[in-house]
């Protein structure tokens, strides 16, 4: 039996000798990769937080106390060692384990996670829940150094600073984000990072002068003068923040007394813990960047499935086209510049190609003044994690209509990351962007299209919007705000973007069916009153809709609305959409079955909507 | 004819001898307290900023360079430079100038402002764009020292820091925010404070080894060493930035050195630069938080009419109850106590009061903590500020459904500060929270009967949105989604919030016609199918909504999508809304009318309502 069998929570892991804890992280990263190579998943972050997990399971329960994971992709090994690993092999499947810390999944992990830069500020409400409770469990965030970038982290240490409340935040520095971290939080950790191990000092010094309490207070001082030769001021120590470190991340038993350390503080730490991304790998911890997230791989060797054509690479060769004919194009991406297919851009185009950070406010309110004067700014971003520069989208960038274009990737399900990741609420979100344009490409040449006309025919903001993966069946290109696909007089169905496919094969199968649909593809979600849709619909008195957004704000609504405001009568109408828009993880084809939006779903809510009559 | 009478620009105050800048800027003072008195605004941060603007203007020329201010509160005696002294009387009145700046007002004013902390990410993409179009003129934000507790703020920096953009960031300490600033940036700005004055030494070294040219480069390294003696690292240093600092913002002479300096770095400098908020007048000094933001005054005495009740107040004695009642109440606010109401709270319940700075995101994201921990926390924030918190409310509360309550403050039109701070999108993006109940009192009573059952009675994320300012005619309360006013056979009229008031009085000019309005309130917003306003419709086959907020989401057009999936058909109906949401500066009956929602305008569309057909 391997130690790794053994383990099933936190208090198995402090059962352990000392001797068997390096043998349980060998174990562990063999496990992760053994098993990551045949789900995909996050890799090299899992693999560069062995020990700490391993160590934060030492001094923690899990079960009681709250450890936060600040994106959430580092806590693999968190979730072997908690009872979930014989479920492993169902990583990021549908109905399996969440390849993100969820609630719901076990009490191990304290709060969802998937969005960058929250886990001090989750934390700091956790603490502060414990004290004003007055119970008794310890907290703390583990938040690595790309996180660091977001400014929701620096809010959460400034309030943790403030706060007095014992907890500890982790910073799991790995000198590394997705991509290499930009600007003045980099500047900042390799300062720090030079410094020499205060902790090291400061286990000396305990241990001497714990032999020798009465000479404990006079020789305060002298720790001070000590601490401010070793550990001269940083951010966090400025802010308030207990700083210790930096701590070897790969040292079990130099992290344990670090961390146990630090709990004991009893008022609000910063832990600087140095990891490498990838560590314990041959091919990982040379390029950790390439295996951040993958999908199955050959374990062995480490090769990758070739890259597939996506709308994010058909993006990116746009971009470049276009700035290779308008030196006022630039290029922004929140770190996430592989992720949004702009490689080559950063390549051919450095001077105009800005990684901001996992920042995306910044990246929008800076695109805002680039428009402005002069710029046009292309920030690529996925479409959860634009919610974070939804204020900048209207104030910065609506309010004056400035001519910022918003390349949303991601959009609509993402499939394996789950809830936190998909791109379901944009359709909402920047409909109330004044003055914005909406496009949604639905093949590649399409989406260069679109991008041609919204860079140099737009001069307000607009948005186009794509999915993760490939193109299907349709690869036609048109920038009518909307076009009718096939006619039909039984029913009008509309989609817009990639749907465009399921509604395809769903009026296929209708016709063999002997029901005629009419298809209308939506090219501009807004502006746009849908006169081409309201004929049909006076044609056909019959509405289909799908789409993978949630129901506030979705286009099925819009629709009904401006037939209401048109007088348009309906015989039946049908929306297919994603209700609150919590939709778990799994592959996109069975989220679609799951959602009613494969081309079963649609054929069957069809035939609902030509057999049955409003009463 | 006084100084300030000649000045009508940029170039004007340059061509002023030095001792004119004191007079002028005493004149400033007296002309912002004599018109400010009249026409009510922003006041102590204005008299705080009069010698740091004639100082920018003495450097820079805002025609031409870009002078980005933070938040805007501050822009007064810009104004007043730049040509629109004899239109300050109309300050903040319906067509009038803007509170805040406005590009579309005077090619002076680079940038809209309204929300905090953006100014460093705008010029740094102002700077971006100047420096690849080639062009050649200067960039500078000007940042308080509460606007620097926003997370966007520090992502600007240290973007800023990393770009080598030359560009100077100004930041206007004037230890205090709207309320005492909280955290720790707090902290990082005292220790800054204490330190010597970098910039003198700067200035004489300057003056010695000009006239030794020969030396300067050994000597460089002399310099460094004094500056490390006199400048120990802080976090804007460590992030890169050139520091320099702190000066005495109101010796107007040094100002203008330092600027000037800063101009000529050619990198990306921060400026520290002391202000008093309030400077030169007795009352403003003694109390500059208490004339932030004030309205029309005795000018001599400072004496400000009394504060009338109004939602945020009662609000706050609400909520004051319930914390009485449950020790699980929290409170939190966002650098708004007073704003809020929460000034009762903060006193009776300090450890149960949170502020977390100019920081919605901690805020929401803090509340989630707090309530997966089994707190019941209470966010009191404007509408328009909260858009700020957008990812956090779904991705941090939502997805998890926490139970967070949302007080949201400034919901709908608020009158003289204008376009960046109506709360007319928060109908929209708040229906997107997953599993989100959204309340709309339109009294004191109803207010404290819905933030109850919000506290106590549900179970997930819960908004509560009311206006500024008092309440009506409309006096009840009632927990029904939906409630019927009155009945009628002629058209449905609905609405929701303070907006009862102006349809109440036009139901009563219509029944003086002759026509018998149905009317409607909806009381909450989201879940809702109203079947109470379907069945009305059913009767009377004619609607008409009217709502505070932009058509992207409004309530009238989820009625027609309700309306038509239920097979409810319609004669005629008609949505007033703020279409995309902008809307100008101006007294809220001014602009209710002006958007053809007050008690005329609502007469005039029922009648259209009535009287025409769909074709």
């Amino acid at each position: 039996m391997s130690i790794l069998e053994t383990i099933h929570s936190s208090a198995d892991v402090k059962r352990l000798s000392k001797d068997q804890l390096e043998p349980l992280c060998a174990e562990l990263r063999e496990f992760i990769i053994q098993n990551v190579s045949k789900t995909g998943g996050h890799l090299s972050s899992n693999l560069g937080t062995v020990e700490l997990t391993v160590a934060l399971h030492r001094v923690y329960d899990s079960a009681v106390d709250r450890i936060v994971f600040d994106v959430g992709h580092q806590s693999y090994a968190h979730k072997i060692i908690t009872g979930r690993r014989e479920r492993f092999q169902t990583l990021r499947q549908y109905g399996g384990l969440s390849g993100f810390p969820k609630p719901y999944e076990a009490p191990d992990d304290a709060f969802i996670a998937g969005h960058a830069s929250n886990s001090v500020s989750v934390a700091l409400g956790m603490a502060r829940a414990r004290s004003l409770k007055k119970q008794n469990y310890d907290v703390v965030a583990v938040i690595g150094d790309g996180a660091m970038t977001g400014g929701l982290a620096y809010e959460g240490l400034t309030n943790a600073a403030a706060s007095g409340e014992p907890m500890v935040i982790i910073l799991n520095d790995n000198n590394m984000s997705i991509n290499e971290n930009v600007g003045g939080t980099v500047s900042m950790l390799q300062t720090m990072r030079a410094r020499p191990g205060y902790i090291n000092f400061k286990r000396w010094y305990r241990d001497v002068f714990s032999r020798l309490p009465a000479l404990y207070r006079f020789n305060h001082k002298i720790k001070e003068w000590f601490k401010s030769r070793l550990l001269p001021d940083n951010m966090f120590s400025e802010m308030g923040l207990y700083y210790l470190g930096p701590v070897d991340g790969h040292d079990i038993a130099r992290l344990e007394t670090a961390i146990r350390y630090a709990r004991d503080v009893g008022s609000p730490v910063l832990l600087h813990v140095l990891t490498k991304k990838g560590k314990g790998c041959d091919y990982t911890e040379k390029d950790p960047d390439v295996y951040h997230g993958v999908s199955a791989f050959d374990p062995e060797s480490g090769v990758l499935p070739p890259a597939s054509p996506c709308f994010s690479s058909a993006f990116g060769d746009a971009l470049c086209e276009l700035a290779a004919e308008d030196r006022s194009v630039v290029a922004i991406t929140a770190a996430m510049t592989s992720g949004t297919g702009l490689d080559d851009f950063a390549v051919k185009y450095p001077d105009r190609f800005f990684d901001v950070g996992i920042a995306e406010g910044q990246a929008v309110a800076m695109a805002a003044g680039m428009a402005k004067q002069g710029l046009r700014p292309v920030f690529a971003v996925y479409s959860s994690f634009l919610q974070r520069g939804y204020d900048m989208l209207i104030h910065d960038v609506g309010l004056q209509k400035l001519h910022a274009v918003i390349a949303v990737d991601r959009a609509g399900l993402v499939g394996n990351d789950g809830e936190t990741h998909h791109g379901v609420f944009d359709v909402d979100y920047l409909s109330s962007v004044p003055g914005i344009s909406i496009w949604c490409p639905a093949s590649f040449e399409e989406l260069r299209l679109m991008l041609r006309h919204a860079v140099e025919k737009e001069s307000g903001p607009v948005a186009l919007r794509y999915p993760r993966g490939g193109e299907g069946r349709y690869r036609d290109a048109s920038l009518g705000p909307e076009i009718r696909l096939q006619e039909g007089n039984d029913l009008t169905m509309v989609c817009y973007g990639t749907m465009v496919n399921q509604m395809l094969d769903a009026a296929d199968r209708l016709r063999a069916q002997g029901i005629r649909a009419e298809l209308i593809k939506i090219n501009r979600i807004t502006p746009n009153e849908f006169p081409l849709t309201l004929r049909s619909l006076q044609k056909t008195g019959r509405l289909l809709v799908a789409e993978d957004v949630c129901a506030s704000g979705c286009v099925g609504g819009r629709l009904l609305t401006q037939a209401g405001l048109h007088g348009v009568v309906l015989k039946n109408a049908r929306l297919i959409h994603l209700g609150d828009g919590i939709v778990t993880h799994g592959s996109v084809p069975e989220l679609m079955k799951l959602c009613g939006m494969d081309a079963d779903g649609i054929v069957s809510a069809a035939k609902q909507v030509i057999g049955e009559e409003h009463a």
